[in-house]
This record gives structure tokens, sequence and C-alpha cells, in this order.
């Protein structure tokens, strides 16, 4: 059954292999009369890789330029659907000749090949490759600038690497100036050097590292999200585990708030500039699925990279035996620096759906008004 | 704009306030010729209270007898929506009196009255209460009928109250035997008696708990879930943060993973009795958003109960100034045991959508064929 | 699957059967701040069962009374899914026993068994019961009470009964005066005479009749309607043929506009009141899937009963042999009369939806901005 | 509001304009291990242009290659979502600069100004062209495929073209082989004639024709299509009404139904070769909004191509005033013959979701159990 739209107002429809001809989005329900170019989408995709230091990222290297190929006129959008693609170029898929037979464990292969019959497209991965991810980012790319109508900026940066973990508090100013000039995207530079060391230490090792992305929403007005199932935060969770590697969400202080009293833990309100605010935001900026008006906070798992140098054991499927695989490929050691805006995307583009279903309206069409 | 269906095949809509007249719930999509009965549900919602120790849940104890309004004829079901509903006799409406203008601190009071312009039933948290966690139980009671379809199993437990935690891996026979004998929950016996003191402390001390929920389901065949974005694990998230208090949630072992290298996370392939098995499951059953055929292994982060007896800072609506708070009424002092019964149904309901979307087939069904 | 609910902003779930014990309505997205009561749904529940003549309708007289379950606070909508149900409090089901035996031509009773495996409901047709309409009538009510936030009046009203047919252009002002005049809900009141004595006869005679019903939305603005795929001509007609019954839907001229030349046919803009308008409304006030400001314009098909009076040629299905059948039960004449309001229903709700979807705000939230 | 996706298990996307970069669609939920190629959609789409006789269809003779963008690997689907696209070669987009301020009599420019407050592709009618009727074949022909797969075979032709009217029953082998051999696509190759002449007439005379395409569904078993809303006869009427001058939509003998007794107008059961049918089939095989098993009947109508020769009265959307048009650019006099594959595939795309929702499966996977 169908499953690869995402939203209610504003949709998103993604298609597309890692190595077949493109990946591709289309977006329905964008507001006519918004300006978008290709320049809103590229930044984005720019900043899926990192190149700054060798080895810290896969050799597959693409320039990815993306394509917007309905829904735009003019430079405005037309309020027709919006697709956007992306050619894949350097795909090289001799290297994953074997996959159907062994699946490579932590990874989509077996899965997808019971569901699908073995008919699924196993170069690179196919649909499950996170270079899917792509199709999140371009898709982000239009709800960010969709999002800039209400004042509404996201933010995503690494909190941790393997057991490197950066817990200093740095103001937004720094996160949005810094986190692109970390090459693992994040913003407390000198925690950054030494998830670089980790993640050059895994590689040698034939190892791989995960580590947490959080992500911020700032100036999300109060009362976005719809109870009682498309909460704001259960649509950003959704969201969230369709970029790959993620095994856990938590919003504010997540699983801390359960070591916490009640007293501790309650975010308690007060007039902050003649608004209601509250004093501290250990709810993230979600309370009953709504928004609060204070930012929202997320936190996102991400596995260590399934591919690893090291020899594994798995199954061939063909024979029904026990077997040993060496992934080939071009892996990243940690795929957490690249999952940085797949996060932000995904949150933008929750956050898009949500801003239009709760009836906030965009600038652009006040002005109309 | 509408939120209170979820599901695309086995669809859930819930409706019903705190202290209106009903809670209540349509399940549309069920399959025809499903034996059941009011008696399937009642186990859950008495479930529900844990009466064995006083102090442990709030005073207010309704007996809650479901009624099937629709879609069961002659003790199976029609095919046609299913409507289940329960009264709500006990309503001490008076005590919430001032919620509409000193919105409770953690709470959705300020959220849903800015969202719904001060029209939201402000009694007992209305839409926003715990009590509606029944129409999720009732949901779920039909969804598990359904999953029995497949022998497919549900069970939820309680994992840590406040830092007070588990740490025992017990048999599933032990689980399913010991939990209920539990006040709170827990399988762990001995931890749950220092659970139920630790909850006993906190109401003492006018404050509350939270604590963590673990959820197994057991006999999921591979090839459940829809990627890219009707993930199994993106679907059961976005159906357990309806669970209010619900603040995080993880697979397998979640965000543990971020800090291990890629050869301890990874599940090893391996035969087992002539079936493709993991050796490990740190994946939680999930992989690539499909279920693979192991446990599904989900953990719930559930906040401290936000009314404590404790006066707390908060706002006046009317007044727009700073004031001060005590909550009244009758409170959990930990709404973890009750958000046992309601984390599992959720769980429930989104595999029983997950089965029936990807195609497997009841066995009632099978039979007729 | 599920297949109960309807609309995207705006969603109605329907349940219950017809000799259950109710028939009820969940909707859900309806704006908060809409004053709402029992009233409203009783006038237009009342108005389907036409009284003043003997012999014009069945046996079956209920007094309905709806009531207001959920979603109403203080006598306005506070948001939340807004449940209304009805009894059912007269049923005769030992006139339905032989049903599931042997299915009465035109019914529904023999695609439901095959769908169903048997299942399904039989007493009184179940959920294919003439008497569900019943739901979209109070879903309806709600839906008018919200267009009136926008001065949109939805109209129905018969136009043919058999072969007798109302050609007269009447007034806005005399439809709404003379329809519920009519016991056969035709404003034309000398037509009117004649389709009742036309109806009279073809009972006499063990016969039924179908008819022709007209909708007419007036002050629906230009814009509302989603190309490509929910158009409004496209949403409203898939609403129609929920009505039990119908087998034709067509808008502004319709199949007449087949048999003319395009400087015929097309309505020629003009402007009036310093207003884009046109001439002529041959296109029944939607072009593209989107209204153009004109009332919009509906004709829908009804069949005649299915259930006569005369023994007919049906199938026994235990034995698949064919066999006789005398319908038995109390049945109608002719249910247009009775199905004019659930025709102003499905056309009200479909329009409530997309008047919502297309961004068009309720009065009463703009006073509130 | 997103409206450009339609179907619940099989579900297609629409994208792109008429003078834009290219037109696409994007089908979802289609099941692994179907054969598909380029070759299945062409056939459909070089159907579209009847090239047979000079001066029946306009100028723009593209040769449309369609492009599978995704979602097929080796010549089989993979369940991955399926990118399919054409490119538009041939745009003279200068014919249509006057389009924004003068909207055409009959077409969507005006209300697609006013829903996209002017930022709406005008080139060539841009979303609401005819044009975009390419995708909607593209994804009928997928469609078809999979319908293949039960046996099920969908047929529309032209009934009448203006006043000309083909009454002849023809039997199915005969409308096979002859409506592809009629440039109007009437299998009833006298009257085709008559058709033809007609049109050349009316385009003479700057003038438009309308007609009426019926569609016939073979071999579609009983069972299919969700009651209440999401009813066989519904979806299909909402998929019609999106093909561009629809303006009503009747199953078997529709608005005749209306004069008829129900004597007359029912269908009897009975037995035929050990299967229940029914003796005649006015209703159109679809009873209870779920089909019977007899042939599914469907008949639209069609109005006259709303671009003329003739001068007509408009208003100038800048100046607010009347003004004249006289409509330029390639157009064809009668759009019936290249609405037919596009009806068909209509009905094509909604069956196919049905067959999936209702649980059919197709013998490639039953191969596969």
């Amino acid at each position: 059954m169908a499953g690869n739209s995402i939203g209610k107002a504003f949709v998103f429809t993604s298609f597309g292999e890692s190595h077949g001809k493109l990946v591709g989005v289309v977006v329905d329900g964008c507001p006519a009369g918004l300006p978008f170019s290709g320049v809103d989408v590229q930044a984005d995709l720019d900043r899926r890789i990192p190149l700054q230091k060798p080895g810290l990222v896969s050799g597959r290297v693409e320039k990815d330029i993306a394509q917007i190929q309905s829904g735009v006129f003019n430079g405005f959008t037309t309020g027709a659907p919006i697709c956007l693609t992306l050619e894949n170029k350097e795909t090289q898929s001799t290297d994953y000749d074997s996959i159907r037979d062994l699946p490579r464990p932590a990874h989509a292969d077996y899965t997808a090949f019971v569901k699908y019959g073995g008919f699924n497209d196993p170069r690179g991965g196919g649909r499950f490759s996170g270079r899917i991810t792509v199709a999140t980012i371009m898709a982000g790319a239009l709800a960010k600038k969709l999002l800039s109508q209400f004042d509404v900026d996201v933010l995503a940066y690494t909190r941790s690497i393997g057991k490197i973990k950066s817990e200093k508090q740095l103001g937004l100013g720094e996160i949005r100036k810094n986190r692109y000039e970390s090459a693992v995207r994040c913003p407390d530079l000198a925690c950054s050097e030494k998830m670089e060391d980790a993640i050059l230490a895994a590689k040698k090792a034939g190892e791989s590292l995960g580590g947490v992305i959080e992500c911020v929403a700032l100036n999300v007005p109060a009362g976005a999200g719809e109870p009682l199932f498309d909460t704001l935060d259960g649509d950003l969770a959704k969201a969230l585990f369709t970029v790959p590697a993620v095994k856990g969400v938590e919003f504010g202080s997540g699983f801390e708030l359960t070591e916490m009293l009640g007293s501790e833990a309650n975010d308690a309100f007060q007039m902050q500039n003649g608004k209601v605010a509250t004093a501290t935001n250990l709810a993230g900026g979600i309370l009953g699925g709504i928004s609060s008006g204070m930012p929202i906070v997320i936190r996102v798992a991400v596995k260590p990279t399934p591919s690893i140098a090291k020899e594994q054991q798995t199954v061939h499927l063909a024979k029904m035996e026990n077997a040993k695989i060496k992934v080939g490929g071009r892996h990243d050691p940690c795929v957490v620096p690249k999952a940085v805006p797949a996060v932000e995307a995904a949150a933008a583009f929750t956050l898009a759906d949500h801003m239009i279903r709760a009836g906030f309206i965009p600038k652009i069409l006040k002005r109309q008004e």
C-alpha cells in the first residue's frame, strides 16, 4: 500500500532510488505567490556534503544540482504541485551485486527483500539509501521558504558523536554561525575537533559511529498541532523516523524528565514582555501536542553506520544458510553530519504543514487581502 | 483542521471529553467476521485502574463499562464501523473552575486556550485529559482481537518510575504473569515494591513522578511497514505521542545505540530453526521502517504528572499578569501505571493497521477462501 | 478497508445501522466558537418525514431526537470532534428475516453479502438502509451552521417524480417558502399535486417511482475547490453518490450541454455591480473544479425504490438456485422526498469542507482577530 | 491545500503544466513484481491523438514519449513509487499572452486567477489544460497493467457527438476492434462518419461540439467498493470529474431510471452458469456502492470545447470592465475523441485502487504464495 507521501495540507511525496535515474519530490499544497528558485534548494543540498576533512565522508561526492520541474513560474510558486528532481550521476552499482543474496546487518536489505518479494531495487540500497534524504532536503528547502513567511526558523546541529558530547549551551547566533564551519555540524567548535578525531579513529578501526542531533525551531507561535492524533510532536517524530538510522526521538528534556520530580519538570508560566512564556523549557515547546510559543526542541538518536569494513555474520538468502559478509562500496564512517540537514528538513516540512493546518496565514497572502 | 483519526486501513477516530457525557471511538476498516464482545474491551479497561494500594491512583475510580454501539452483530464484526462508548459518571467539575484563567504548568490548558480561542471544554482538562486514553484502550482491545488473528501479541509494562529502574530481563511468560499483579505494572516484583514506595513518598511530598514504559510486540512477521513515510517505527511513534505525558520514544537500544560502535550495534543475521533471525535485537525488530520478524521493542518516556499539590507559578490569562496556582482535584502522583495499557493499545492499533496494509490475511478470512 | 469518513479539513465519519442501537456521526475539524445546539439538527431531521399525505411514506414514522454527545460546551463548538447520535426505536426486524438468503433486486443485499462474507447486519438493510441518511442529515445540519458563517445557503428540492417534471424556474424566495409545504418537496405546488397523485397511483399498482432532485448553493465565493483531483464538482459528486438510490449527478446544464454548440454553452463573463459574473450559468457555478461565484447548481438522478410489492425474480444464496421474492416490510413508494434533505446535507458538508480548505475564514474567527 | 493526489491504496499524484517543462505522475502503492515498461504507456498516449482526418484535432501534434523515472527495475515494478514523465516540446506560449487579463468564457482562467491570486501559470491553460490528461493516461496505463492481473478490462468509447448519437448496442469484440479505427473513437463506424462531419461543420462555423463517452469495465468481481463514502460509483465519479469539460456522470441507465417504474428498473437476480448474475444491468454493475459482478457501465457528459473562433463577451480583469475576446491558439473543435482515453484511464486507476482496497490479490502475488 502507498506510504511515500506525508503531510495533510502541505503534502510531500518522495520518489527515486539511490542508483536509478533520479531522486525527486512533489510538494502539493504550497500557497501560490511564494518566491522560490533553485538557489533556495541548492544551499541546503550543498550543506549535505562536508568536504573540509578527507576521510569523514564517503568517496561519493556528487555535486547535486536541483531542477525545478513544475509549479514555479516567473520565480513564484503558482499553487500547482512543485516537482523537484536531482539526477544521479555517479553510481557504481557493481559494488552492490551481492546484496540481493547477502543482506547487510542492520541495513534494510533483508526486510525490503521480504516485503517486496525480491523485486526491490538493490543497487546502493535502492529506496532505503541515505541518498533518498536529498528528496527530504529539497522538500525541506521549500518548507523553510514557506516558514520564513511566518518568521519561523529551524536549526539542526550535532550534539554528540559516539561518546563525545557537546554539553555547552550556545546562543542561537553562535549555533547559526558555527555549525556549517564544523565538518561534523557541531557548533561547539572545540568539541567538533574531538568528534572528527573520533570518526577518523573509528574509520581506521573498520568501525562506525552514531550520535545525537538536536533541532530547534524558533518563533513557532502557540497554537500549531492538531490533537488528538495529529499532534505536533507525533507528526514531527513520524517525519524524523524517515531519516535512515534514526532510532529515537525526544522533545525538550525527553527521557531525562522521567527521573525528575513534578516540581522540577514543570515549566512555570510567566509574563515576558507582555506575553505568556515559560521560565524554563523542559517541555521543548509542546504541550498537549500543541506548540506553546517557546522554542521547539527535538533530539534524535542516530545509530552507527551499519556498513563497516569488518567482516560480519549474515545469511545467504538463496541457500538459507549462515554466511560471512564484508561490506564493500563507499560508506560514511558516521552519517550524523549528513543527517543534520535531513533532520532539519523533516522538521521543517512538518512545521510548514502544521502552520497551514492551524490556519496561520503567510505574510504574502496577508498583503494580498 | 481535523486530527482525531489515525490509521489508513484500520482507522480509529476518537471523540469525547473528560467531564462530558462520554468518551468514544469509531473503528473503521475492521474486517467482517471477527468474534468480538464487550468482554474483550472490559478486561483492558479494568486493567487501567490499579486498586491494590491506596494512594497510588487518584480518588476518581469509575467502573467503566464499555458499550458496543454499532458494527457488531450476533457476536461478530460486520465490516461496518464499530462504535464503542463509555459514559462519564463521576465528574466533579467544580474542582476545575479556575482552569480557564489560570493555566496549570506543564498541562495543555494554555495551548488549548490559544488554539481554540477559549472555547475548549476546560472541565477536567476536557479533550486533553488522561481520561481520553480510555478511547485508545477500547480501540486497542479491538486491535488486539484482530492481531490475535495473526498470533501477534503486544505487551506493555513499566521499566522505571522516577529513579527506580527495573534492569532485569524477564522471560515473556513472567512478564505476562506478573505485570498485572504489580500495582505499578512492573513485572519485576521486587522492583515494583520500591516503585510503589517511591510514588507514595512523592505524593506525601506534594510531588509527582514519571517513568519509562516498555512495550514488546511478538510474532510480528517480517514485512510490515510502508517506507518511506508510513514506516512502522514512525507510525508507532506518532501513535505513542498521543498518550498524554509522553515526551520520548525509542526503538530497540534507541539512544544507547548512539554511543556504540557499528560492530556492537549491528544485529548479525543468522539461521534459527530454518528461518532468518538476528543473533541480537538491538534494532528492536525494525529495519528500514519494516518489521524484521524479531520482537518489536519500544520504550516510551513518561514525564511526571503535571498536577502537583505544591504551589506553582503561572499567569492569569484574563489579567495577563503573573499568578500563583495550587492545583486541586484528584490526581495520580504517577501516571505511568495507567499509561501502561494506553501504550499497549496505541502500539496495538498501529500494528493492526500495518498488518492489514501490508496485505497479511487474518486467519478467519483465510478459512473462508 | 476503511471508507466511512469523508472530507479533509471538515471530516465526517458515519456509523450505525438501520435496526441497531443507533445511527451516529462524528464531525472532526469544525472550528471552535460556532453556536450549535440540538435545535439546529432537529429542524432538518423533522423535514425528512413528510407527513402531509397518508400513503406517501412508509409506516415507519420515528420521531428522531438528535443527541449531541461531545464537542459542544455551553452552546458553542469547542474544536473537539462533535458526535451526534440518534437512537433507533421502532425496529421490526422480523420483517427482514429472509434477506440473508434471498437478496432483494436492486438492493445492496447481494453485494454486501459477498463483500462481508455474510457477516453484514441484514436487518432493515443494515448499513445500506436509507435510514443511514439521518447521519448525513445530522452532519449536514452542522455543516450548514458553519456555511452560514460565510452566508452560503444550500437548498435542495424535487424537480421530477417519474415522468412528472417541474420545468418552472421559481425564484429562490418561492423555493425556500414552498418546498416544505409540498409533501414531495417540489416548490412548484401545482406540479407537486400531480407528483403526489403519481406516487399514490404507483403504490396502488405495487410499483415505485424515482425522480430528479436539484440542489442550489448560493453565495459560494469564487475560489473554492482544489484541482486536480479534489475538485468541487468531483467531491460533490462523490458525496452525493452516498445517498442511496442516486445513479447520476450533473452540474449546470449537465448532459444537455453535450448537444449544444460552444457559443450556446459558454457563459459569457460580464461585470455586474462592479463584480465579475456570467450572463448565464449553464456551467452551474464551477469552472475547472473551482467555484466561479455564480450559484452552484447540481442535479441528482434517484432511481425508483427497489422495494416493490410485486413478486420478483431473485436467487437463493444458500441453495444457489433461482427463486421468487415478495419484499415485505415498510417501504416508501418513492424515496425522492426523503432524499431531498440528504442531498442538501451531502452538498452542505462538501461545501463546508472546501470553504475551510480554500482558506475562507468564518465570520466568528474574523471577529476574534 | 493539497488536492493533486487521488486513491488510498494505489495513489496517483499528478504534476506539471501545459507549457512548462513536463507533465508527470507519481504512482505510489503499486505492488512489486508487475512487468511494466514504457511500451505499456506509449500505446495509450498514442491513442490520444487521432490523426486520421485533418481538422479534427488541434494543430498541436506532439509525439509524446513517456519516460519511466523511478520504481521499475529490470522490467518489473519494485514496490517503490513509480514516476512517469513526458516532456513538453511544442509550446507556442505567445498565443496565450492575453489570457491573464481576459478570461476565456467557460475556461478555468477566471477561477484559477481568483484562487491563486494571479500567480497561476497561464500558458496554455497551465494546470487546467486538457494536456494534463496525459498524466492521467500514464497513470491509467499502469493501472490497466495491474487490472490485467485480475482479468479486468476497461473500455471507453464515444456514444454521441453533439446531436449525433450512436444507439447501436455493439458486442465487446466489435467495440474493441473498431473504436480506434474511428477518428472520433466511436465503434459504430457508420455513426462515426456522421460525427466526423458534424465536427468539421462546427469547426467551419467557428463553433465546437461536446458529446457523451461511455466506459465499460468487464470482469470486475463482486465486492469492490467501500461504503459508506468510498463507494465505487462515488470514487469513479470523482475521478471522472477530473477530466476537463466533464459536466455529468451516470451509471447504468442513470437519469433514464428516474422515469421508470420499480419493476422496470430493478435488475432481477438469476443463476447463470452456476453464478449469481442479473438478467438486465440497468444498475450498471454497482449496488450499494459495491460492484455486483456485472459489467460496470459509466456515461460521461463532455461539454463543447470552450475555445471557439467566434468573438465572445468577457471582462478585462485589470480594468474591471466588459471586453471582447477572440480565442487564438490551437484548439480542438471537439475534445471528446481526446477525452476517451482519459476517461478510460480515470476509470482504470479508480478500479485498480479499489481492487487492492477490497483485498483482491494480483495473480503474480498469488503465484508467490
